[in-house]
């Protein structure tokens, strides 16, 4: 069966074992499975401890398309306790899934939480999701996107992520806006089926700026960023004061929302989405969504844990994967 | 009749002429009037622009606790062109509310809004009613906070407000937070009848800076600022990262948000509160409320432009005079 006509497969990695991640796609693979009946799911994990956190839950004799790839921890897991000693093993998940997306036996890749510090406690220096998959897929430059499903999708994508708030306005370019405008505009088109996606810019100061009185980075900066990027056939208005772009009459029109700086762009994502945002890294070779909550210690075992932002991150990936093998 | 006898009085500058406050106050009004029968409206502004922009609203002779105090436009004013010739007959308004609620004519004063540039064009160094406020009163620091009411109202105020984005961390101060978690902390309890205000606060970095990793304000200044803060008594958990703390499940138990800087807490509160958000002056000695949003040159005449914020700026500032009053 050539790539076209065999199912779609879909890795999803279950993080760090502590954590909620291994109940999580228990409950979300349930959902999933009965949705996609098409799709085949692979589990990455300890096939064990996925027992163990399914609890009685059916999950694996309900969908013949779920299968776990076993994995086994390096040394067994207390719920709720990190332990260094398995940094290896949540990192041998992710490469495995990164690698099987590479090579084609994956369609997308969907990532349950895990804790930095496990994996650098294991004397492996890793900084998070993102970084690790732009590194070992050779991207130079990935973009940050949350997105929350309901009614009509919000998406907020990031000029700059993980910074010192000082750092930001020293961070922002000319070329890396409009390097970050143009995975936006790409990749919404491969693989979110949108044929002219309409990004709304953000300033960076308040009221963008105000011509000037309250920040020069509009002018000197932002603008011609957005001109180059309209110069390259992408729709990318703005800049626009960020307390007033988030109103549903501006959204209204909008694909995406580029925010220039973390906090601009997340609370108002994140009180739009109600824990059901999820996390997109874009402009790599292979898809890959993700929760955008932790590892949530404290709730495991106790049921309380929504298994909301992976459901949504599974669907997302989906979705994606079909878009991408339709162009 | 003596202070506590007499009715509430408030006072309500119609600002720009050119713009929507005189369409928008008559529109309010109609509502408030009928809402608060025992208040006194006191609408600032020309008797004539009011009666034009009024249209055929009967609004003055349904509510005889309105009245309108003359105010001569200094030249005719066109809807939706500004002229600097009237920058003083804005600035004249806003004076008369604030010497009258200083002398304890006015409970309170709400402001419509007006246009900087005419009040600057006519000769006059005007950054914002805020700092005029400030510098009328002889106040040293006033805190803004935004609110929207709804079915549990959302409050966010900020710790610093019109400032570059780079110039932010600087101007974090130990002794400004403390000052302004205590201006907080004593308006909330004074003119809102919170009588243990919880008030929590956000890092200025992304995730509250991680432990240090993404930024150190947090541990030099914001918590330093806390500790302070709460040996006075003042309910300040915190810091949260921006992103997770705008959530219902954190937000069910607070009165208030104090955020590090505007786009930071804005555009969360203007997603929240849908064009109904308000402006609050704390710090002051008088009370005052504002929209939040500016002149809509364009919509002036066109029956488009929503009194909801102007409302709820009544409604807010009625409220607080009478929790002032009980106090």
């Amino acid at each position: 069966m050539n790539a076209a006509g065999r199912p779609l497969s879909i890795a999803i990695t279950t993080g760090e074992p502590a954590g909620v991640g291994p109940e999580l796609t228990v409950a979300a693979l349930a959902k999933a499975a009965a949705r996609w009946p098409s799709v085949r799911f692979s589990v990455l994990g300890d096939r064990e401890l996925m027992a163990e956190r399914a609890g009685s839950s059916p999950w694996l004799s309900a969908g013949a398309a779920i299968e776990i790839e076993h994995h086994a921890l390096s040394v067994p897991v207390t719920a709720g306790k990190l332990n260094a000693a398995n940094g290896r093993y949540v990192l041998g998940l992710l490469d495995t899934a990164i690698d099987g997306a590479l090579s084609g036996r994956f369609d997308a890749i969907v990532t349950a939480p895990l804790q930095k510090s496990t994996i650098n406690d294991a004397g492996v220096p890793f900084t998070g999701h993102t970084e690790y998959l732009a590194e070992r897929t050779h991207t130079p430059r990935v973009v940050m996107m949350l997105a929350g499903m309901g009614d009509r999708p919000l998406r907020v994508a990031l000029a700059t992520t993980h910074l010192p708030l000082k750092d930001v306005s020293a961070a922002l370019t000319v070329d890396g806006i409009v390097e970050t405008l143009s995975i936006i505009d790409r990749d919404l088109k491969a693989l979110f089926g949108l044929p002219k996606p309409r990004i709304l810019v953000t300033g960076l100061n308040p009221h963008a700026g105000e011509n000037g009185y309250l920040g020069r980075e509009e002018i000197d900066v932002i603008t011609p960023a957005l001109l180059q990027a309209r110069a390259l056939g992408i729709d990318a208005p703005g800049p626009y004061p960020a307390d007033t772009l988030f109103q549903p009459r501006y959204l209204k029109d909008a694909d995406c929302v580029l925010a220039m700086f973390h906090d601009q762009g997340l609370p108002v994502l994140k009180f739009a989405t109600f824990g059901e945002g999820i996390n997109i890294t874009l402009g790599l070779p292979i898809i890959r969504t993700s929760v955008d909550h932790g590892t949530a210690l404290d709730l495991v075992g106790t049921g309380r844990a929504d298994p909301g932002s992976l459901i949504v991150a599974i669907d997302t990936a989906v979705a994606m994967a079909r878009h991408r093998r339709a162009a």
